[in-house]
Formats: C-alpha cells, structure tokens, sequence
C-alpha cells in the first residue's frame, strides 16, 4: 500500500526503524506506537499527495511538529501516517514595519527569536519547550509571558492550512484586528491537526523589552502568595511574568543544587519596564507592595546575571525533580481555574498528592490561573497519578475551571471534555465531521 | 400568525408602529424596514418560545441590542421577528477577585462601567456608541483602547448562547486561557447574530489606568505622523490609545468651534502608566520621540481637564462634520490593513474624495492599521459613496486588508467578503447550515 506513496514522494516517504521509533512517541505520554511511514514533506504538494493518498487508502495522517507536546496528540492510534513538517521550516517574510513575520509550520520559536535579532522586535509565547510554530498553533500553547503578551490565539493574525479533502484555504488577516466573516482562524488554533495541516503561519510581533526587572518573593502560606499575586495583577504594574513554585519544589531545588531557598511557596514576577526611570519607580512600587503583603524575603536583580540566577529555582525545578526522583517520569497536570480559585486548588493538589503518596511539585502560570502539577511516574505509579489527574480536573471543573490551560487535549484528556464542554461537544463532532468526513485527519483526538 | 406568539408570550410581543420604526433601521444603513413584530425578550424561555414559534412558522429572528450598529446588521429584510434583548439587562456578577463580571446581553458598556465603580475595575473596549455588550460581541467590536487592551475577542471569556434549535449552549469559560477543545466562543463572537443569539457573557475585567497622560502631536504629512505613530508603537511606552485625525477634520473642527489647530495630520496619543514617577519619565521619553519625529507642534496634558480638551478634536470631529455638511448622512468605512500601509491607504482615500468630489474626513485607529472615512452622503449621494468604499475595499484587500476592522459585515459589506475570503466561503455558509439549518437567525447577513 505505501508503494504508491513512495513512487510519488520518494525519499520524503520514511519507514526506517528509528523515525518510525521517534514518530511513535511524545514527550509526556506513556504510549509508544510507531505510525506506518513518516512522510517529511517539504512543500504544500507532498501534503496534498499524502493526503489523496490517505483519503484513496482510507489512511489516517497525523501532523507532527517537533514532537514536544506531552498529552499524546501525534501518537498513532493504529496504522497511519505521521506526516512530518520540520523540513518546512523557512520564515518567508519578516516585516518590522508591520510587526509581524511568516512563518512555515516546522519552523520553531528559538529559531524565529534568532533570526528576529536586529529588528528590536521578539514573538512572546514561549511554552518552555523549543516547539514548532505549527504545532504551538495546533494546541494553542502559552506559557510564562501569557499573562502580559496573549497566548498563541492572540498571536496569531493568518493561518493557511489544507483541508482533509486537499483544499488550501487562508484563514484570518495579516492585520491587527478584523471583524469580516466567521473566525475560522481561531477554531483551526486549538483543534489540534484534527481539521487541517497548517501549512504558513502570520504571526504577531512586539517590541523587545529594554528594561527588566524581577523580585523573587516568598511567603508563609499559600494564600498570602495569592493575594500578592492578587495585588500585582491589580496593580498596573507592568508586569510580563508571574510564576508560582511551591515550598515541595523549592525542597527539591535546594537539595539538588545546595540552595537555601526557604522552603515555602514563592513567587517569581518580572517587570517590563518602558524607560529607565519608570524601572525604578516601578520596581519600587513593586517592592513596597510585596512587603505589604507580607513577603517573608524578596530579591530584586536588574542585570542579565542576576535575573538569570533570581529565576534558577523556576528554572530548574524539573530537573531538580529528576534528580530526586531517578526513574521516574512526570506526569504534568494543566488545569485553569479563576484567578481567586488558585490557591484553594494548589492545597487540594498538595492533599491531594500526600494522600495519594505521590511525590511532585506544583508551578504556575498564576496570574492566568494555570498550573502544572508535575507526578514523578513510573509503570507502576503511572495509573495512580491518572487517578490524581482525574480528581484534580474533576474539582478544577467544580470550581468553573478548565482541564487544559496551554497543552491541549490529545488522547489523555479527552475524557475530560464532555464533563467541561457538556452540550457542544456534539456540535464540535459535526464540526469534524464537516471539515474531515472521512475521519482521516489525526482520528481520535480532542473529539 | 402573530396570534399563538402572543398567546405564549403576552404583552411581550409589539405591533406597536414606534417599536416598529425603531427596530426597522440602524445607525448607519439608508434601508428601513419594519420588522412583523418586537418580541422583548426578558429570559431564556421568551427566547426559547420565540425561536419555538419561528422554527413552526419558518419566521426568521433578528437579535437586536441597542441598535447601533452601522452595516444593517439588524434590519429586516423580509417578513421577520425583531428579537429585543434590551431588557435582559441585569448585571449577574462581578468577582474583581478573579478580574471578570458576568452579564446578561442587554447591559451596555457605559452601564457595566458604572456598576464597576469602586472596584478599581473596568471594561475596557470602547466602540463610541454606549453599544449592548451583547452586540459588542456579537460584530466582535472594538475601539480607540484596543491597541493596549484588544477588543471583545480577547475580552469575552465565555459566552451562552440559545441556537436556533432552542439549545442552551455554554462556550468558553471564565479562565483567562483555555486549550481544551474547539474554539466556538470565537466562532460565535463576530456572528452577527447568525449563529445563535448571546445570553450571558462572562467579561474580562482590568485595572483601572492610575496615571494618564496623553499627547495631541500634529506634522507636516502623513507619513510623517505614520512614522512617528510606528515609532511610538516600537517603543514599549505603555500606549493606550493612537488615533489619527486628517486635515479636513480639523478644518471642519476649526470651522465648528472656532479653534485655530493646525489643519495637518494629528496624532491623539494616550499613556496609562503604573506610578507617578514612571507618568514622568514616559511622558518625556513620549515627547522627545514625538519632536524627533519632525512633531510641528505637540501639546501634552495630565490633568483630566487638560486630557478632555486634548481630545476635544477627536471627540467633536463627527458633530462639526455634522455641521459642516447639514442635511446630509454619514458612511462610516471601517477598513484595516497592515500597519505600514496605512499612509499609502489614507492618502489613497483622501485622493479618491477629491476625484469624486466628496465631503468627508479620516479618524483612524493607526495603532491597529484601522481608520474609517466619514462620508456626507444624501440620498443622491449615496450611490456615489457606495462606489467610493467599493474602491478603498478593493485597494485595501489588494494591500493584504480586511473590509471590516471592527463594524462587521451585516448587509453592507456581504458583497465584499468573498475578495476577502474566497474558498473559506462555502465553509462559513456550511457552518451556518450545520447551526441554523433553517435558515432562521439574522438570515442574509455575513455569509
């Protein structure tokens, strides 16, 4: 069957055993399966081939990034393809005076940050991970600077992407704002390469911050972290950050690195600031307000060096974890509640966890409500922290929450969905019914 | 026919010949057309009865707000119920603790900022009109904030809608982000209607600015005040608000109040800063861009009464063009393009009046690329102004454009929207069959 692919792709199309190997995996879900053939597709056409090729075979294609995403969105369900985009990654057009660039879906954030440099302008959504444009898009990531900058819905202005059936459609504008016609743009982010292969991406851009500044804060108890965060939020300070770690994470990092963070939940903000003398009225102001809510100790770093080493802590907490848990893997919880409900959550995770005796951390995005609880794993503990996964959404949704901030459903959340989503999760299957009739286009996942 | 409506719903139902009249036209389209009937809607059920009744008797449903849209969203085009959602006007909650407020369609943007007072909270998108925030979201509306704030996509957290079949749906939720699932929330904000009618929406709230300054800076040509408007835009000051106003506007302002302002492209700039210090620091970091970009005269303000005679220009722009052309109506286009283009597009307009011989003049939303072309029109003249926005429609997508940056489509614009989107149009309109297979909500309008 995969001879007519290859007579009309050639060596785009793959089955050797380690990219099959590395096409059956992702980076947080515990299933290995490897697709039928890997095909590395370097322009719309070997899409549009793969696709009438799929859709003759009946052969389901799953997009593939960088293979970053942790919730098992390019795992294959059974025999498919996994239809590779990391060979389509020019930027095609960089435009200052219109702060926005144009990008191919393999394309990666770092790889656009450096060749950004120069124009004094930066693209913000960083999830951690140095993932594809595309695949960001898909899952509409975010990450630590959402809580200023927006998240990949917001950065995103255009999309082109082919159809299960081999059309191109472009989706949205390269313009700031429309109000023209149904966004479609928006339900391709998110949708998780279920409707459609992105295949371009028009993206926004912002000015690179010239003044930062950072406090590193920490508190006796949950709440008062909350109601610091509370008062940042509230404050009009510039802030472009803001991170929690709890008092188990900051254990974890002092023991692996020899620190004496206190053990206790901390909070990591960073400021940007538009002029030199607004940076020390403002980090001043910012200050002063963490004292009142009574910080127990705050750092503030100006320079480079000392941001780099104010943001150790967050920064290395995963490995830290690693470290004190060798052999383990870690699930890593995504759920968003509002804002107040934040620290009622994290103590219900933390309980949680003790009771369940399982080791981990909590981190947050807290100023966009959203927190990552990270479960050291193995094949044993493995369907105990499904088991925490599962109470934790249950009580996120009992307090208005979503399962999923920033990864995305994938196979791991999806029996989450009808709980949160109710009466449109039918009106979402007609949607890929509509755009994917055939079911050819990543089946399985988010509905 | 009316009868068994009226039967259900009593004196909720109005024949009478003023309800008539004003639910039989908009702000800005020549059309009038009374609707069969008003049905003022005070809950879900009226809605659900409503929409009952029209399902059995095949009578379409137009979702009516305030009634200031400007594109014929609202207007009959045929035998049709005017669904009146004004009484559905209750603030439901406001939770400043997780920055949002939930609300019932009817409340107008000027009645949610009243209640907010207190809070240290607003809402910050701003269309002119006291607009219902249902119909704000319903046209994805925005204004002279958006630039720092976004409009109602990025302010509507969730929405609840009732679909033609009488379904209550709930979109979105009230986190600040959310990647679990399609994103119908947005493909419902900027559906004018079609899709389904809004009953509740769940709001972003922000921090009320502390220290506003603004800036009124006026230069030789537009491509100076263009490039000192991308300087501003690249240099991380905390910008709020950037609003072109054209020579003629200020001539016909001069003319109207007797001021002496320079009839020459002018920049209204406005500033919300975290403290004090930072006010300072930004206010002449923000005039010392302004001169360096060739500013012929700027004149800044702080206090609010210096602030409200800066935008007197601005503000008073409509009534002396009002003045200036007595007798006559106003077509408002509102296209955007990339923001470079936008010297290139105002000057394109600015030509096209004169060779047409057209009275009118340029307020723009230059930070979002997004200007609109007042136009003095009669019943002679309308034609005339028709074909004049069919030329800047067609220069604008020709530029990489959108007819519509924030007015939506309604009657007026339909026939531009296929340039625009081409092969996503049998998509939108088998979006609209998959929601209203009857064709009964807002029928002919967008797609």
């Amino acid at each position: 069957m995969l001879q007519s692919l290859k007579a009309q792709l050639g060596g785009k199309v793959s089955t050797s055993p380690t990219d099959l190997e590395t096409h059956g995996k992702d980076e947080g879900y515990p299933l290995r399966r490897p697709p039928l053939a890997v095909v590395y597709a370097e322009n719309r056409e070997d899409i549009q081939h793969t696709l009438a090729w799929a859709r003759e075979t009946s052969t389901p294609v799953i997009p593939f990034g960088a293979g970053t995403s942790l919730e098992g969105h390019i795992l294959p369900q059974g025999a498919c393809i996994s239809l590779d985009l990391s060979r389509m990654n020019r930027i095609l057009e960089v435009r200052p005076e219109d702060f926005l660039a144009i990008v191919e879906p393999g394309v990666t954030r770092e790889q656009l940050n450096t060749a950004l440099k120069g124009t004094g302008l930066f693209f913000p959504v960083d999830p951690g991970a140095n993932a594809s444009l595309g695949g960001m898009a898909a899952t509409n990531a975010s990450g630590t600077t959402t809580v200023r900058y927006g998240g990949m819905r917001q950065n995103v202005l255009a999309l082109e992407v082919i159809l299960a059936n081999g059309e191109v459609l472009e989706l949205g504008r390269a313009v700031r704002k429309t109000s023209a016609g149904y966004d479609l743009k928006d339900l391709f982010i998110g949708s998780e390469g279920t409707l459609g292969v992105i295949t371009r991406l028009t993206l926004k851009l912002h000015p690179l911050p010239q003044h930062i500044h950072t406090l590193r804060v920490f508190f006796d108890s949950l709440e008062a972290a909350a109601e610091a965060a509370y008062q940042l939020m509230g404050s009009g300070l510039p802030l472009a950050r803001l991170e929690l770690v709890d008092e188990l994470g900051l254990q974890a990092v002092n023991r692996y690195l020899g620190r004496d963070y206190p053990e206790k939940p901390g909070l990591f903000v960073e400021f940007h600031s538009s002029t030199r003398e607004a940076l020390e009225a403002e980090s001043g102001s910012a200050l002063a307000l963490m004292r009142e809510a009574g910080a127990l100790r705050v750092d503030a770093a100006r320079t480079p060096e000392e941001r780099t080493l104010q943001w150790e802590a967050r920064h290395q907490l995963y490995w830290a974890l690693v470290a004190q848990y060798p052999g383990h893997q870690f699930m890593i919880t995504d759920t968003a509640v509002p804002i107040s409900k934040m620290p009622d959550l994290v103590r219900f995770a933390q309980a949680t966890l003790r009771e369940m005796d399982l080791g981990g951390s909590i981190v947050g995005h807290v100023g966009d409500g959203n927190f990552h609880t990270l479960i050291a794993t193995d094949e044993a503990l493995y369907p105990k922290a499904e088991t925490f996964a599962a109470k934790l959404v249950e009580y996120t949704l009992s307090l208005g929450g979503t399962c999923s901030g920033e990864h995305g459903v994938g196979l791991r959340k999806k029996k989450y969905l009808q709980a949160e989503h109710r009466g449109s999760i039918p009106w979402m299957q007609q949607i890929k019914r509509l755009f994917d009739p055939q079911h050819l286009l990543n089946p399985g996942k988010v509905v």
